[in-house]
């Protein structure tokens, strides 16, 4: 009683308390939280992706950061393009259509585990790189803070660890706030800062800690970088259209609308930050943010209006980094469930396997912000690669998918379908090319790796299933159980354990091996009076060596007795404190280890509780 | 057979042939190879005595460097005066008598524990101290290799560790060739250093990288300090005392005139090279070690001699690290006997428990390289405290011994023991106070910690044999044991661990968890077709907790029969490669970690061995 008890609180307390089967779903989005839930990933890239465009045009120096804005409006462009290819996949998949969904459907398990792999890839940058960039816009408010922007990332990320480990349930009216506060803030920052401009009452702003500024000529490849580095603005654009069973009926119709009021928001936040850094003249800064640093010209130094936009930056890039919270553990959990990912990851029953998907996570990223300093600008080139895989995966699958469908109208929607396909894969050549040298590599490698993984996983599992079959089965199993009890004296524990082993088989042995004649005989008479006339055989041991004799005692029993299986029986001592574990069983593990590849064989311990 | 062989295999590789119990301590030691055996630790700190003088001496300006011949005079004095202390201890305990032994039949537990702690602690840094002084002669004769000292260090304490696991046997003849050769060329090269010296002929030495020389007054704290510095010199000189019964007999005879040998070596040697080092004005430096620089002065260069000495020294002083290895795992078997460390240490039987300390020694003493960075200079600080901790117990529990004893002459006995013991306790007292700053505070803080360690487990072992004690046994045990096998699913795994439930108990019951009410009735059909009539026993799981419900239906059972025990039978998957372990059997661990606390159950895997 008492222990289940404590496993239960110790469960609850950590992963929150379990929700009966007949509530679950019970909470549906409306056009309004699904908004802020389903979009905190899209729209709060424009707290970096103006930045990545500037910090690769100032290599050419001042003159050229203009070219920021007609790059700005490609990439709206394009978002546009891909959002409308996505509200497809909205009605054409009701019940979600991730990536791995449309292209398992569509094109395979091929392309399926690809597109899982620059998924779970995606999903784990979307964390470090959103710490990252909320971390920034703390230490641009507070700069002091800057030299501890790893240790202030790992408090972020172990916040949200421990938060989506004990539960955040997805309250659409609690992620609102931040979401709504972000969108007023921005568009508050854009509308005064553009009035500013055309009334010519723009504040100067000076750049503290400017990048190093270039001279040389921009060539094309800076300019693709500095688009590449720009379609960060795109990522989280699938983000509705994976979550259509969230909203209320009608869900499609609620979800498409979403995705399109979330594409026009994103469109004017970003185009509007971009054109006003163009017009504040701004510099990038290595200790400040392109936003902070227009926050500080717009609203004329920092007073309440910036520390709000810096405030909301942070609360809207930390929502993001915990949508990949729950989009990671599902995603792993699908893949589990089609047997390319351990057991571990799969959901059966309790939220353990979310758990596990969360830890997985919260370690991947981890990894990824100490090894690259905490410095969004040097985790950007990791997360393109993954995003636009997938993108195009989808696009492309959606195609296909009307293909096969035919009906009416279909070419059409395969025509949308196939301009955000061939528009997302060109994107995905030109960050290819201008971001693997900058360490896309890693993921370029790390995809087909993963790949390898799931296949080898998914071959395994089904090696064991054929294993497992009930064919051919007659019914084989022991008739007899002989049972061996290892001592190593005469005591309680020992007799605990051989009384055991006397209600399980009629054929007990207990064991003693002879590397000392005087202790033999002591424990042959103390047998005498304790033992409960249990057989005890002595075996020799002319190498002092513990553990051959006994090994050579099993074999002799299995060669004599080749269908029976042999139960050895040891004394566990179970401690009162943990540092005890350290003093106790080190015999017994030794002859676990020696006997786990042996058939037949099977190994129980006895636990013998101690008290102190 | 096949997996006993593959053990004893494995066994075989890493820790070498086993020796039966009559063939055990055949190899006795004469004085030649006693000397080489024993004394390598004594004589190897001539290596780095001296320069641990110099180095602080240099504080005063290059003027006061000639203080170092009445230092090492004094020092000389010290060692000759404990030699005769530890001769005494010879004949006191032909069965060995280290400080530990000693203290604990004169002094009382507490002295011994505290001599326990500080020789642990002081092979440890035998091992540092050694290795990163034998890298330093290494480095000096090749300079290049100066950078990579910390990687050195790491490969011959590896070699150490690996050739003492498989089990290098003190072979006295093998073991003479360094010890002998180190004498002869360090004997040569006081020889020719101060013939040349004599006649006028002496070689100007040029210092490289020189340490920073100061111009300042050298303080009585500083002549102290050098004076703690060069009693390294006295170190190991007990190494005799503690191997008397090694010798060939008359062991204590054999035993003595070897230890009057050694110190009669030792003291020449270093009194000696610190001469020499006055003669030839030698500067420390940071690159290059002291002995290498005379060698380079004496014998004109870097020639065939010079070679001759870096290598005698290297040798020698990676012998002296090696004789820490005998000693390390030999005092922890002796400790973990009396019951102050984990049985893990005792020597029961075959060489696991050695392999044990060979593998603690390597990690610590690892770890002390690392942290210094491969810098004799730096550990010294250390090894001193634990040096003269363990001389004085010692030489302080002679004392009472010949008190107690009493007989003829036990006065002059006790005087001597008695010179040594507050000769040692003096040097004790000036090291604490001009180390204790350097570095030493960590060795005041371990030993007690240390103390504390070996109490605590001491104080559990004693709780643990009043438990075990089988006063007022009656012989309880369980009459019937109730077998429970939880399932999954229907197959071959399941049905084979159910068999195995029937070999045991005519009372089993299969165990499946509802949350499913499909996969459930699936799972009835298939048990009423293979279940060969075992009861089953489905578990309704509201909440879709696979764990709770099985926790309450056994508590309901150990409710109704207090007395019984509960088996829990669990498939368990033996994957045949290494990385299959991570897709198996995580929900059978969830279940023992469930049930490890718990009175009356055992919880039992039977393997089913997987092909691939």
């Amino acid at each position: 009683m008492a222990e289940g008890g404590a496993y239960s609180a110790l469960k609850r307390v950590l992963l929150g308390r379990p929700i009966p089967t007949h509530l679950a779903h019970h909470e549906r989005l409306s056009k309004i939280t699904g908004l802020a839930v389903l979009s905190s990933d899209a729209l709060s890239s424009v707290a970096y992706a103006t930045e990545e465009i500037l910090r690769v045009l100032v290599i050419g120096g001042l003159g050229v950061l203009g070219f920021s804005t007609p790059i700005g409006l490609c990439i709206a462009t394009l978002l546009a393009l891909v959002a409308f290819s996505y509200r497809q996949t909205i009605y054409a998949y009701p019940s979600g259509g991730g990536a791995y969904i449309v292209s398992k459907d569509n094109l395979g398990s091929g392309a399926a585990l690809v597109a899982a792999a620059a998924l779970l890839i995606d999903y784990t940058l979307t964390v470090a790189v959103s710490i990252a960039a909320g971390v920034a816009a703390v230490t641009s408010a507070f700069p002091t803070l800057h030299v501890n922007r790893v240790e202030l990332s790992l408090v972020f990320l172990a916040l949200l660890a421990i938060g989506n480990l004990r539960g955040i349930r997805e309250s659409g009216r609690i992620f609102s706030i931040p979401t709504y506060f972000f969108i007023v803030m921005i568009l508050g920052l854009v509308g005064v800062g553009v009035w500013r401009y055309v009334t010519g009452t723009i504040h100067p702003i000076e750049t503290n800690n400017p990048v190093p500024i270039g001279g040389g000529v921009l060539g094309t490849f800076a300019l693709l970088t500095a688009f590449s580095n720009g379609c960060t603005a795109m990522t989280g654009v699938e983000a509705v259209s994976n979550g259509v069973p969230a909203f209320r009926p009608p869900e499609a119709k609620n979800a498409a609308r979403t995705l399109i009021t979330m594409a026009i928001l994103s469109i004017t936040m970003f185009v509007g930050i971009t054109i006003l850094a163009h017009a504040y003249r701004v510099v990038p800064s290595e200790t400040e943010t392109i936003v902070s640093q227009i926050a500080r010209g717009t609203f004329g130094g920092r007073g309440i209006l910036y520390f709000g936009v810096q405030l909301a930056t942070m609360l809207i890039l930390v929502l993001a980094a915990n949508t990949a919270y729950s989009d990671f553990p599902r995603l792993a959990s699908i893949v589990a469930r089609d047997g390319y990912l351990p057991r571990q990851f799969a959901n059966q029953g309790d939220r353990l396997a979310f758990s596990n998907g969360i830890i997985a996570l919260s370690v991947f990223a981890g990894v990824l912000l100490i090894a690259f300093g905490g410095d969004t600008h040097a985790l950007i080139p990791l997360y393109m690669i993954g995003v636009f895989i997938s993108f195009t995966l989808s696009q492309g699958g959606m195609v296909l998918h009307w293909r096969r469908l035919g009906g009416p109208g279909w070419r059409t929607s395969a025509l949308i379908n196939g301009i955000g396909a061939v528009a997302t894969a060109v994107v995905l050549v030109i960050v290819a090319m201008t971001k693997t040298l900058e360490g896309a590599w890693i993921i370029l490698l790390l995809i087909p790796i993963l790949v390898l993984v799931f296949r080898a996983t998914h071959a395994h599992y089904h090696h064991v299933a054929s294993q497992l079959s009930l064919r051919g089965w007659k019914g084989e199993g022991p008739q007899h159980s002989t049972v061996l009890v290892p001592i190593g004296g005469v005591h309680r524990a020992v007799l605990q354990a051989t009384a055991y082993a006397r209600s399980l088989s009629n054929d007990v042995r207990a064991l003693f091996v002879d590397t000392d004649p005087a202790a033999t005989e002591k424990v042959r008479a103390e047998w005498e009076e304790w033992g409960g006339g249990t057989r005890l055989d002595v075996l020799p041991s002319p190498y002092r060596s513990l553990m051959e004799p006994l090994l050579e005692y099993i074999d002799q029993l299995q060669t004599a007795k080749p269908h029976d299986y042999v139960t050895v029986v040891l004394p566990e001592f179970v401690p009162a404190r943990w540092w005890q574990h350290l003093l106790h069983n080190q015999r017994a593990l030794l002859i676990k280890g020696a006997l786990l590849f042996r058939p037949r064989v099977v190994v129980t311990s006895v636990p013998f509780h101690l008290e102190r």
